[in-house]
């Protein structure tokens, strides 16, 4: 008889949520599947039943960090929304969802073992969303027609994820965050448009695509 | 007899080296103070000789990424500069050494071990830089007078350590950062001021404080 001590909708979901509680408390390389096992209250056959390795759970908390984003930043490519909006509605959402989440499973890529060949996928994927980041930002630029700072377009995707490290610091997710970061993207790409006004187009873009706001 | 391998000032500097390039490469918990001794061509007596734990070298390389700029930061704070001078003077040279740095160990910040009360002295000392950069960037705010982003003083110190994540990414240090992390720090705090001027201002109080800028 097994005694789950998580609550979780599937045995998948608590593997993973007691795996992101250790891997970001104690650390990933010290973390052994048996200890995730016993922290769900499962047998580690059983863990293995829904993952071979723990580099494989580490890839789903990994992935877990950006597929919504990723999904969402997707919606909006073909969109005749203004670059503006598209890039403040991914920014918020992006760190809302970051803020949100139970573990603060970002601090996780920059264990070596991400740099390695087993992650090359999740890499991709990042990219993937760097890069619809970048070219939000690079059209809001565009259409700011101003002179503006030569490499910015790298910028916005690297101050939403800078909510990692604000959580390391702090040991909460920061409140003000939300806002602040969204509002910081468009005014370091030179654009000069009422913040208000971006940001209730933004929440009514997410309405209009169905996406949520993860709860804060 | 041992046959040091590696070469540095001196075998303190040997150490530190040998375990900056370990702990970034392999991991923190996964390297062993006999590794770092193998790395260096020393005895691991020989290493105890100069610290007597891990947790204190790595102590000692955590102290590294922050110890130029606090000086910097500090001998800044009493003079009767513009404070967007200051900010942009701290940001560049930040970056700078962000980049220069061999190993990027900025990236070790996100270590669970790095909360323990170990490391309470060092989290102390990054706080205090922290409320450096969040110190100049309140002053330009306030002297930008407009209605900024609430909660933007918080934002440069994040975006100049973001330095560490796109070393992570690219695997090497990023040429345009050095130009465009400080650019942006300014412009996302409302400031509006002349960009080129901000950078020649910067330079011109770095040779006066007889700071050098870590080598690119």
């Amino acid at each position: 008889m097994e005694q789950r001590t998580r609550r979780g909708r599937t045995p998948r979901a608590e593997i993973l949520d007691a795996a992101g509680e250790l891997f970001t408390t104690n650390g990933y390389a010290t973390t052994s599947t048996r200890a995730v096992a016993d922290a769900v209250g499962i047998r580690q056959a059983s863990l293995y039943h829904h993952f071979a390795a723990k580099d494989d759970i580490l890839d789903a908390l990994l992935a877990e960090t950006i597929a919504t984003p990723l999904e969402l930043a997707a919606s909006m490519r073909d969109l005749a929304e203004p670059p503006a909006t598209c890039l403040y509605t991914l920014a918020w959402f992006d760190v809302r969802q970051l803020c949100a989440a139970q573990w603060n499973l970002g601090a996780l890529y920059l264990l070596p073992e991400v740099r390695s060949e087993r992650f090359a996928v999740f890499r991709l994927r990042r990219d993937e969303l760097r890069g619809h980041y970048e070219a939000f930002a690079g059209q809001v630029i565009a259409e700011a027609g101003v002179a503006g700072i030569p490499g910015a377009e790298a910028l916005p995707f690297r101050l939403v994820e800078t909510v990692i490290s604000i959580r390391s610091d702090e040991g909460a997710a920061p409140e003000y965050a939300e806002r602040t970061i969204p509002d910081a993207t468009l005014r370091m790409l030179g654009w000069t448009g009422d913040l208000d006004e971006a940001r209730e187009a933004a929440g009514r873009l997410l309405d209009r695509l169905d996406a949520r706001l993860p709860l804060g």
